[in-house]
């Protein structure tokens, strides 16, 4: 993977380590943080589902906060840190929320251990008196996808000087460089 | 450390991961996300630079949008995640911008290389026609303590069954299990 140096070769980096390449399932980043605004800055680890040029997806139990909060206010940031690259990438997307018949192909898709993060009893956040108190119950009608359409995307690179990028969906991703 | 499968260890698990231990320099978890309103949520890695029970201190540039932001909304969410232990770590808190005298002390005990990140020309997020636009200019008026009462911490472990634990300022940190 080239350096980092140039716009393009940022944007290209960009789309390699979030896996836009379907067939690669080595994308180095599947990892991230979801900020929404909530009840002040709200944020949780979620793990990127998809990413093409330009748009994400990420899962979500129907019943998990952030839903509520994507639905109060769409817009949101999808962040990843890559230690190695020592690369900051920060996502802007506005996220709608899908379930039902729509995301019946994603469900499919899903083996049934991992569908166990959908559904439970009690839903999420409702106060428990051991741990124990709760039981997986996976439950399609409880699947969400929460589908992102990207508007920004900025890049900050830590190398021998501090590189940071900005590429908008309003100036068509030529992208354009700001001060670290 | 003890397995967090109580609350009492949970919250002490939490307070070691942090570094309450100011002797201790191998605190695992110095690098989280700071989760901010903005404009939609934002948010950004932030190095942790001082936790105590019940306050959180992290550095930042005067000029960057997280102070502007954190000045508009005082409450924002710090996220951890610390891989080895599967454990996901959010504190939630309320943050006030400290500069200039009150925080002459901090200011006194960084080194010369690390000042390069408070300061700047041009200021960050200034579009730039080249990353070597930018210098570096330490200036210990653009140094600010974003200084955080911690109100809750929450913590979701990913073990054999999923546990997620939440402790309030409200009831004194004691705690309690809700369903992940």
């Amino acid at each position: 993977m080239s350096d980092p140096t140039t716009l393009p070769r940022t944007l290209s980096f960009v789309c390699k380590a979030l896996g836009d390449d379907v067939d690669d399932r080595r994308a180095p980043c599947r990892q991230a943080v979801l900020a929404t605004v909530g009840d002040g800055g709200a944020a949780r680890m979620v793990i990127l589902r998809a990413f093409t040029p330009w748009t994400v997806e990420v899962h979500s139990d129907l019943a998990a906060a952030k839903v509520a909060q994507l639905r109060a206010e769409p817009r949101a940031t999808l962040l990843f840190w890559l230690p190695e690259a020592q690369m900051q990438i920060r996502l802007r997307a506005r996220f709608t929320v899908l379930a039902g018949a729509e995301v019946a192909d994603r469900w499919t898709a899903i083996p049934d251990g991992p569908r166990r993060a959908y559904g439970g009893t009690p839903p999420p956040g409702t106060p428990l008196l051991t741990p124990d108190d709760h039981t997986y119950t996976p439950n399609r009608d409880r699947f969400a996808v929460l589908s992102g359409i990207i508007d920004s995307i900025e890049t900050l690179h830590l190398g021998d000087i501090h590189r940071r990028a900005i590429f908008r969906r309003d100036d068509g991703f030529t992208g354009g460089w700001i001060a670290p």
